[in-house]
């Protein structure tokens, strides 16, 4: 809200003498609030992971009429992930946010107390934060192609209580993006440089497995498909890393007349993108402070 | 989500025989598909009015580093109403919007159906939609005034079982804007033009009623409050109206050769601003449909 | 809870010195007591009617087990209304009850704030009263029947926003208790008196309408639905009603050296059941008292 | 419910030819059914404990009415062991349970399927056996003392996402028990011998720590307070354990002509009492089954 001063609004709410014209609207609101008793208590269980997880809204029809590049464009997948980072700086107790396609899902600390926990609070500001940053940084990805209306995206949460529950989550959307991901490689390479329509490609697809997808890659375009990208097969893993800054800095010491310049080394905690494996164990050894009970 | 085709995917699940390298994924996200009986059913009791209500995150500080006017800015009123319009036109079943200072509540029918009633749904959506268009029509309202930073937005939904309390609910937000209005509105002339700083604003209006505020804009500054904007002073509603348009057509007739311009008027429905009161009941006989049974 | 003290233990949490081996566990108590806080709201939205239904456990073994009649049984009918009248009058406002078979449906008055209208408190309380009521007052109805066991009963809670949604659910009832004593009842003449197993008159029932059994009744068994008990075809209406009593009491007259009788009439209100058919507006034209506002 | 026959009733639904008075039931309950929908769903998050706490209603002045001894009586709290272990036998999943005073804790397996993990179900069949149980039972140990009316109980549902969030509800339990136990100890004593009233019992006892109140017993009616009855200081906690029974069986062999008398052992699972300290890890190591993962 921007009224600075809406501590000062009990006070004229006290009463009104006679003639009073305006004092009807204090009177008037206090008649009013009983309508806040009907909000209810959307409080998260303590102890449980916090996931809000947001979609782009109709993403087919906003890819196609902002000319995404098929089945992978660069520049809407690293706008979501800067969408992503400005959403885990803006908010508080952001533990870990994985992403792909046009989803993204956001972590919060078991332990989080940001907003007593309540659900509402944590989906309303992830989805605005992420929806603003969208249009915002749009022109840095997107350079000439211009933003032709503003998106939406819908949040849901879900509380973990476990640890192995949290992580299955993550594996299950990172899961979710490999068996997209291959589908829609071979897809595309049937309907770009096949020729195919997208009917007749998506009837040689049905029914057929990983393997096959694998072998239709190799043998009929020549790709390998554990070399594509690891955005692409991956999708991306935001993490809290310290980084060490080196800064110049000008100082100016006691017995001396002139400033000098000085390198000067800070420790920050940044958000830093990662697109690696976090269905094995493997990721969770070599980060242990994301998952720690006093994360 | 993106994937055009996830239909597919069903199938590819099957199974997988010896040596399939990537079959694993697809076993794998079935087994860590349980993770979706974690997500509660959050589906709003049918037959009452659904209100979100959207409120700007720290914009105490957000229009300091804007240069907002104070106590009232038109652009960022009639950009906080652009949005809105937008909310009202993207998603469905709004019946009415009510919109003051940095926050806008939007009113869905009680008969909806949309998204199943899920409260998150309406919540994410409309927030979501909300923020993307802030930052999408700022430089239509703010002209050189550079937008610095994506803005954050909260939203919370409420149910409202009864028409009386969806009216109660809307002038509990009509007398929230009065009160804030015109304590404002002696503020900033205290601060403005008799040059006090805001504390000596804030202790000169301790404990003053309505009626004394109205005597301080009279006396010390010659403004009869009530001829202050309405837009100030009532807040935005915002409704669908039936316009008819006047569009001018080229028609070619059968047994002429040439194209003939014929004027044609088409009936739509917009979403109208008006700054009415809505405490007393006139406005509700006036637009009786948007409490309608059928509405 | 049984202690009468409990205020008192805030003091004892305070502290303890060296040596206090006991004091352990008031500190251990204030230790543990964050579990507290995992304790979720469930506050029912005001203004709507709170409708908790229970519904016997496993009854048509119980019924089995303690012989009662079919299709009716006037003790087990009875009982349960007896029950049900233990609810109405321990508990708060409940202003209409409806029961048939083995379940009862309890409606709590829209602006009811027992217990701040938690839903657990309303579910529990009318489960347990009504349990041990049922046992409590067996013998009342069954005599020498012996209960074997105590017997379980679930509850629900429903929310219902308008006077006609609450019309409807109660409709909603009887139709239904309608429907399965007309089915019923035939049902147990075929094995009864045709004696056919249940399956065959099962089998002969398959398909018929609701005039196809009416008429089997009557061409078959002599019997005009008509007639038959209104208990069985409406379930029973639980209502609060004014009574008077007429009372005998002895006074004496000041100037008398005798006592003497007299008559007094008391105005008291009496749980009341009924067996009427509430689906048609009659019933709410009669009794308006029980949807008013103020109810 | 108590209809055997309720799925044929689909059948009878399905219309109703010119004439047919009675075939309005069938499809007036159609009309009604919508009232369904207002049910919401209150389904447990998966993988937590629910626990279900019951409490007395008034059991105060029902402690009184019922001349129950002071601060502990014994055939109060064997009846509430006895409903609590009717309930662990008749209900699903339940782990283990806690009692002290008038209330009873009721732990369900975190991986309880039982009624889909519905929350209004788990509370009402928990507090109506109960209930039932508790009238059921009375003369078993209450012999002459009448039972004079069907108590009632309240109840609520909590989830706790891990082993150690519900060691510490149990302890807190368990910690509460010590207090109000120790207070009632000391409280009664002055009462009882040393002939204080109510208040001036109170008021005597303001204030002082345990320690202060072991002294009080130990010097003024020579009691130490650590050999008072393990169920009064530590209540009652209920465990399913493996048991063995001899039975003796008559068999005949097939050489033999007569029945020969045989001793069987067979292993029962049992609902077992015990009144042992559950906030140390003693009681865990010795039970792991308890919180085991597959419990």
């Amino acid at each position: 809200m921007l009224c600075c001063l809406r501590a000062a609004v009990a006070a004229i709410s006290a009463g009104c003498g006679a003639g009073c014209v305006r004092g009807r609207f204090s009177m008037a609101k206090s008649k009013f609030e009983y309508v806040r008793d009907f909000e209810t208590d959307d409080t998260c269980l303590p102890n449980c992971w916090i996931v809000v997880r947001l979609d782009g809204r109709n993403f087919h029809r906003f890819a196609e009429q902002h000319e995404f590049k098929k089945p992978n464009d660069d520049r809407a997948l690293h706008l979501m992930t800067k969408c992503a980072q400005t959403v885990m700086q803006e908010l508080e107790d952001i533990a870990i946010a994985y992403g792909q396609s046009d989803e993204y899902s956001f972590v919060f600390k078991r332990k989080s107390k940001w907003f007593k926990r309540r659900a509402s609070k944590f989906m309303t500001h992830v989805v605005s934060q992420f929806a603003s940053s969208y249009v915002f940084y749009w022109k840095d990805y997107f350079k000439d192609q211009q933003l032709l209306y503003p998106p939406g995206f819908d949040g849901r949460i879900v509380l973990y209580p476990s640890n192995q529950n949290l992580k299955d989550y993550l594996s299950w959307r990172q899961a979710d993006c490999h068996i997209n991901n291959l589908y829609n490689t071979v897809f595309w390479m049937l309907v770009q440089r096949s020729g195919l329509t997208p009917v007749q490609a998506q009837d040689r697809l049905q029914g057929t497995l990983a393997g096959d997808k694998n072998e239709i890659l190799f043998s009929e375009f020549n790709i390998n498909y554990n070399n594509e990208p690891l955005m692409y097969r991956k999708g991306t893993v935001l993490i809290w890393q310290k980084v060490n800054e080196v800064m110049t800095k000008k100082i100016k010491l006691p017995k001396e007349s002139e400033e000098k310049e000085v390198e000067v080394t800070r420790t920050r905690t940044k958000v830093v993108p990662l697109h690696c494996d976090i269905i094995g164990e493997q990721f969770w050894e070599e980060y242990p402070e994301i998952l720690a009970e006093d994360s």
